[in-house]
């Protein structure tokens, strides 16, 4: 565990809603389980209510609010912005943040639009020469388990790979009746359930195979188009509904089929709309050599099919993510005592003040965002022109 | 149980090899167990060698042995043809028999071609005017699970339908040694995974929904584009291989997106690649009042989600297909003793010998298999110009 | 496959109940699947009603009908009696066949009580020295996987056995109201779940460790004291019931812990009062090298823990046994394609065919069964004496 | 979120290993997600090494360390102590504090014998008089699946209970090389996998049931009897080992079967000898109109079967405790998104402050870890003599 003598590095956090109740726990949590070369201080919260920001800072332990986030950004006792406001904001945060020389861990989606993500993507790589860090926030990168899958590729453990299945499923809007809530509008969340979730998958996919998406063809569907009206603050929930209704602007579900730059085919299939699926982000991969499986629901196991062994003996395996040697994990409990949701979080902190500390750009990249944004783009564009097979642009 | 005074059906089975033995179990079996209007009787097997046709006869239970398929259709004691050849033969047998006033069971897919399946629902038709009926044989119709999916789902259990996700998973050619055998020739078998399985899946999700497929987005792969020429004869397990190579000409996975007729989207995947699933025929619906969902390797299980009730004491719930009240079900062996892979073809059997009795179109027709080609035909087409969304043809 | 020439082997069943039913349905297959020195011809079954055996032997398949058991041993045509009947009758029956020179397969548990069951292994052994064989029938030794669960425990995979963890859980006795029919009588049944369910978990337990239970200790209730009456031949549904009631004298569950000849401990249960459980009889075992675990609601399964793997690699694995490698599966479908209860006495049958004809003692043997009636015994004393610890006999 | 102005409650916790681990994230963690009534602060641990006492204050948050415990109970900013010692220390410490006039919380079991219990039990009620709460740590109540469990239960919905069965399943000393920790002395521990996990499972049954136990009948066993000597400070990995050997003189494994005071019978089993089981606490309770089963390794998982509905409609329902009206969940994440074992230590502490705020006695007592300890000694009592059945002494 750390000395008491490491340094500080100030923390500033843009938004406290769901996202930030999450980031507060992480950083909250982190020094107790890594032993990190900086002491994380949780110095500052931003939001817009003066009253409402202030109570946020007091229950999720922010010494400080802040109602503007240029303030925020300007204290000395930040060195980290911690962006967690919806999509329509990031870039401008962002890179005010890291021309301040402030490092800028940001939510998913990067951005609403490819341009905002490459202006993002041009602000860190500015930033990064100078030596302050931008990380996008793909948490699901930091399950253990998913971890776990991408070294075992890396390994060669699942030979050429052939086929990548990946849903996220939830069903908390399957409800004709539950309100239009921020996310279900363009202008505030970009795409619908796209960004939201398959913005998760496609990293995903990309991360644990180590390949790229070279193209698409997809089909979004929209199966509520009007909906009552939430009241202003409404979060996930949806909070109280007003009398009237408004359009529904995005996608309610995204489907699309895709080729890999490893050769791999994939199928993906994003939708708010699963029944019964909570919050199922899952991948499976077939390679000639193995598969893998995983399932969010699940999030402490991997299946591992080894095809290299005798068929009479082959089977997909249930690896409990929990061992001292898996990733993450040796800070944790012993075998079995699983872990939840907000651990991703803890870990991704963690990457990043190491490699912050490291003098080494954090993983995953606002290039990586910008990768995963221009894969959306691509998905939409098919979607509008009658599925065709898109190229999804390159750097 | 029937009594011995009812009528003889005598049925002549064409091909002999993997389905031939499977039909041979069914129609062996289905009088002990379902009280049926004729007593089938096997009376004769064709095949094109002499001596292993009469060792099938022998081995297998059919009283007679026939080289000649037209000769078998000929027989007198002879009033059922079961086509269980490879799809190249199949229209020319089916309308033949079906010109000849012989009830017909044909296994899928019903052609290679759209333009065949066509003059052999046209032939159909014709004939079900004279009282003599054809079945294309979608077995998995037959699992208890499946026609349990199909009957909730029209009882409006699932509400709106939404989506349909289902993959027909294989892995038995992903060894790229494994030999050319005819499946992976486009001249015998018409397609690759689409055909063979892919048709699986679309009937399946035509059956259980209750809709049809509108238009497809696609993409097809190869994966290994020349293989090991096989021995003449070898069958699914490849037999002996050669020291030549041929190439392959037909897809080793097909997946593509769906519309349905009724508003549901869906995805569809099926390939012969997937590491460690053996025959994972697997469907989920998720409609706004509840979902589906199916695995045939676990075949006597059905997953109900019934999203009526308080989210609080709702999830996937594991019904064990095996209660009286369940299809087919009362027939056999008490709850929880689960029945196999030969049991569908029985029960396949039996549903069509009551509707020859009945005087009733057998169910799924000949159309039905028809409308499946279509898919496939659309989703070949789709596959050759870059994924764009394809209509299926109407009747 | 057999050829037309090799010599017939004439059964005779008594019975044709649910377990009648069953042993039709695997003489009636075992020849298309398996190449038998024998040819098995289906001669006669016995009963009591002559119009209810006339319309089993018709509907099952059976050439001849008898309704004298002592007839049906007598015919010339009949060389393998097949006892179906409750456990009251099978002493006498199966000692008489035995006497008669006839090989003889009884169902379990071999008899009501150590006695008989004595007797009937003095008989065997007797009739062996003639080249005369018995059997008794525990078909779930040949559900592939538990035949495969033997196999690599007999090879050392799992090392030095600690435990095993048993249970044999049905529900279909939960209800009050449902009858006193015959399985809940000790004149006809010898005990309740124990004896009907908990020797399957024994015989089970002792076949695939290769290890015998040495004691156990054993608490056994009746939930359920009185019960309406049933008409005279219900069955396992039931049937309908009438106004009186009758006593419960059997057990509903019986619990106990045992130790293994080869030091291993053990916990099992049978019970027909776990509901929504309708036929898990499951058995795990753990070992200082691994574990198997097993369960009958998904009978294609097996799963494995190898704990000589690093524990980071190590987790339960799905071994789907179908492949033809496993147990009994290269003579049926392809991998994936799975069986159901009644190839378990389909690959019965074989085997006792195979073994008559190897003349060599079939397996399990009447010791067998008299091996589990003694622990039943020990079972019955034991809960008669404060769940005192008490030693299964030994021969 | 709790006002800034509320109350402080100083919590000095005694021991730093694996549970002051977890105990010092629940309360550093606790205010940030619930609403409590005192805020806690973390005044002081406690620990026998200067130098490793103060590395685990920094470590793990609190604010200063203390040697001597004596001194830690007496400090004016301690209104709480936190046992998390070994099992031997409990009652030394507990009636210390209680006499201070300190509340306690106090890892399980309770203590290492039932005279310690016994007089743990006294003070606290000599406490309680004088407004001073004691509660014994059984975390696994406040797995919010365990509670909803309690609170089905105690709904009905399972009508009367006929069966539990439960299992509490590691591994981690199936290795003979495995070094002689201090839970395999009977000096520190108490017993073996018996008081460690057994306790937990014996718990957990009296809990959810709402019935306790009034007899066993057990067996129990030690299957590896030397082990080398451990380093002094081994932990759970079991650290560096000697050359030299020791008597493990503690049991490695419980079985026991019991009878429940409502009527139901049990079956019992906790072992660290269940290669490939890392932490599987799994009850199944079987009722006359339902079940539930459980299992650690999938903790936000419910398995419910309703006895009530149709046959053909009922089966096991995978119910993931994530929804806000389940117990403790509305203060974490969206559904779907789950919780890990540090959890239920969050919501330990969160109710026993609840409770002290509330002036009301928190569960579990003492008196309920007494209950615990007397069946504790009812297993071993029986154990030693023949496995006769054995009363649980009542209070």
């Amino acid at each position: 565990m750390a000395a008491d003598d490491r340094p500080t590095l100030g923390i500033g956090m843009v938004g406290y809603a769901f996202m930030g109740r999450v980031h507060s726990q992480a950083w909250r949590s982190v020094s107790a389980f890594f032993d990190l070369p900086y002491r994380p201080v949780m110095a500052a919260v931003g939001g817009r209510s003066e009253e409402a920001t202030a109570a946020a800072a007091r229950d999720l332990g922010w010494a400080a609010a802040e109602t503007d986030w240029r303030e925020l950004i300007a204290r000395d006792d930040v060195q980290v912005v911690d962006i967690c406001t919806p999509g329509d904001s990031h870039a401008e945060i962002a890179i005010a943040a890291l021309e301040a020389g402030k490092h800028v861990i940001c939510e998913k989606p990067l951005a609403n639009t490819v341009a905002e993500a490459e202006a993002m993507t041009e602000a860190a790589e500015r930033a990064a020469s100078r030596g302050v860090y931008a990380m996008v926030a793909f948490n699901y990168r930091r399950v253990p388990a998913i971890a776990l899958a991408r070294q075992w590729i890396a390994e060669g453990r699942l030979g050429r790979l052939h086929h990548v299945r990946a849903q996220y499923l939830q069903d908390w809007i399957a409800d004709p009746d539950f309100p239009l809530v921020w996310r279900l509008q363009r202008d505030k969340a970009g795409s619908g359930a796209l960004g939201d979730i398959g913005a998760h998958i496609i990293d995903t996919a990309q991360f644990i195979t180590g390949q790229h998406l070279t193209g698409v063809s997809a089909l979004t569907e929209t199966f509520v188009t009007r909906r009552p009206l939430a009241e202003a603050s409404a979060g996930l929930s949806g909070g109280s509904r007003t009398a009237e209704t408004g359009t529904v602007d995005v996608d309610d579900a995204a489907l699309f089929t895709a080729r890999f730059s490893g050769g791999a085919v994939g199928v993906f299939e994003a939708t708010r709309f699963a029944t019964g699926r909570k919050n199922a982000l899952r991948i499976e991969v077939n390679g000639s050599a193995g598969s893998l499986a995983f399932d969010f629901e699940a999030m402490n196991e991997l299946w591992f099919h080894d095809h290299t062994l005798p068929a009479a003996e082959a089977g997909f395996r249930r690896v409990i993510v929990t061992e001292p040697d898996h990733p993450y994990a040796a800070a944790w409990w012993p075998p079995g005592h699983g872990l939840g949701y907000e651990h991703t979080f803890t870990h991704e902190v963690k990457d990043f003040v190491e490699a912050i500390a490291a003098g080494a750009a954090p993983s995953p990249s606002f290039a990586d965002g910008l990768r995963v944004q221009r894969v959306l783009a691509a998905v939409e564009a098919s979607a509008a022109d009658s599925s065709r097979f898109t190229t999804v642009e390159e750097s």
